[in-house]
């Protein structure tokens, strides 16, 4: 394969395969054998087993701080084995490698796709082709042959009706002057907090976030902004609503997991109040 | 000491270290002090403590993907402050880099062995040298010098009689027209697959694999050739026989861990039949 | 921003985010973007959340096996999003970046302080600000800034009255000829030693170390020199006092956890004995 620069991209890896076992290691032996100046940097590898939404929660918290040119591949690959199809998307100006499951419509946002291909190209895998482990056999080879600067377009032909999966929208709701925004869990993070899909910070009289069966009602600017023990609902780093307990766990405080349902309320007062949907 | 190459080689680090505490981070700073431009690859820190035999298999795994001329260096040494001797090797191209406790024999499966030394180079170490970190003090310098360029044969003396594990080979029996292959668990994954050592597909009739008091006849060809909860026999990217449940742990569902006794049967029909030993 | 030297300095990261959650990537991504050739090692990212003393305890061990130049940077912030100050410290021949919460004493040591900032430098910093998440939106950013070549003090004013936190010192008393040296348990590592603030290794008779109700007398060389399940006491890789049980866990057996009070005692014989101080 001709590399059509002299540039090495950095190769970012997001899986659900641990760090116990030397499966992400061999990943990156592979990258080391072919593109040995690739930086590669892990996402991470502690996404819940098969956990394609989780996985594409994370990547879309990560993907857009790294630098133009970055190769970002995502194993999280329930239907490895099967004839499921490998998806090479260019957008953002980075490269994106994944199963076609919808893990890469996290990542991109309602950026453009500038091109999609499927990746047929036997002749870069590793032989002999294992049917359990295409992390190491496929997406490694391949990444490491587009950080060393292969274009998308020679992986494989035009992918038509592929998988594309995304954040689940909140759903914008008004009664009389009570305006609702119902959403769900995201997810909780190592210190507990519970993030949601929740974005808007409303600009009438915050009434609450109703979540588990409890309201919170606080709306803290910080986490430190909060009493000890306190629940308070925070504008999060990734610009979603989260659920914050001050040296706790909001998710053990309030009973929320992944996928629960929850919904924030304001009030605006008089005929002039406006809120953007 | 004199570097013989202005190449910078990787260093892999395997050790049961973990990642909590600043264990790894120490010795990932003395190289860097020694040999700034070496790229660092963690194989893992999660090895049970003092686990031999799992991090050997980690090892088996993990470095036939990496490039030659990697320095594969592991420290999981229950006998550190001893006088057990630490082990420098070079075979299949690369260097490994142990303390003299058999981890090596399974790296290197049946590769022949260059050459082996036992380190002798104070003037290498770490000054004080504790008793009880030799990962930082012993084994992370003279790894940079090796990623400098220094050669195997200038650390020590040649070994002799050195220990030499390797993974537990399986058993093949006849009676009659039943042939089993007896083998055992070699570890459990983070998806809690039981990766046993039984290595042979047999050509005959497939009887199943007997583990825990359970027979398993079903063999799939990948994870996802399995109804949910369904407990399948599938050859694993490391060319060993597995025990896998869809969206489960076979480890728990089977009740196996590692040492425990597998088995696979299989049947020839007729004359002609042949297996392969 | 003018960057003084064409080299790029290598960064550490030691953080309570966890490997889990995608903060520690955005982190690297944001690096990455403005430093793409500095190597990026990671302390530690386990510390327990918002522990800042134990975070300390980890930079203490392993700031000083790292070459001069490299950027150590931790983000361990209960107060993030309030006034709290960022400080960056030039000392040993190495830049510190934290919160101004004391952190940067532990890893310093009695280094002489070179230049100490209260970092001021909006135009260097992710833009929108977020208010809970500097690691990311500020200390990145500087921290890359300063791997190009950036110095100290350009990061803002001079900083005065900024905390100043170490690891808590022993406290060494004299009954007649009974010695005894009264310290606290800094950390209890993966393998569950207990790691003590006391350094003496008394020079007279040694009678033991009392924690949690249990005398240890055994004085060991090594992890190894002790029977399988025997508490010992051994001088540990920091220079410390370890509570060692081969193949177990000492703070389990033992009943120790952070903070806990531990006393070590020893006899002199005669009046030239001496115990320095």
């Amino acid at each position: 394969m001709e590399h059509e620069s002299p540039l090495v991209s950095s190769i970012t890896l997001l899986t659900d395969f641990g760090t116990r076992d030397a499966y992400v290691a061999a990943m990156k032996g592979v990258i080391a054998s072919i593109a040995p100046r690739a930086q590669v940097v892990d996402i991470s590898h502690d996404v819940e087993p098969q956990a394609v939404a989780q996985a594409g929660f994370l990547w879309y918290c990560a993907v857009r701080y790294f630098p133009p040119g970055t190769v970002h591949v995502a194993v999280i690959d329930p239907e490895v084995g099967t004839d499921r199809e490998i998806l090479a998307v260019e957008a953002r100006g980075a490269v994106f490698l994944a199963p076609d499951n919808g893990l890469i419509g996290y990542a991109l946002r309602r950026s453009e796709v500038r091109r999609a291909v499927f990746v047929q190209r036997p002749d870069l895998y590793l032989k002999p082709l294992s049917r359990t482990f295409h992390g190491r056999d496929i997406f490694a080879p391949v990444a490491a042959h587009l950080a060393m600067g292969a274009a998308v377009a020679e992986l494989g032909p035009e992918a038509k009706g592929y998988r594309w999966s995304s954040l689940p929208r909140e759903r914008l709701r008004r009664r009389g002057n009570v305006f609702t925004s119902r959403g769900e869990v995201l997810d909780v993070d190592r210190f507990g907090n519970v993030i949601t899909n929740l974005t808007r910070l409303p600009s009438g009289r915050w009434l609450g976030l109703d979540a588990g069966g409890h309201r919170v009602s606080r709306l803290a600017r910080s986490y430190a902004d909060a009493a000890r023990g306190e629940a308070v609902v925070v504008e999060g780093s990734s610009g979603f609503l989260e659920l914050s307990v001050r040296e706790g766990s909001a998710a053990e405080r309030l009973g929320l997991k992944v996928g629960d349902a929850v919904r924030a309320s304001w009030k605006v007062e008089g005929r002039k109040s406006k809120v953007e949907s």
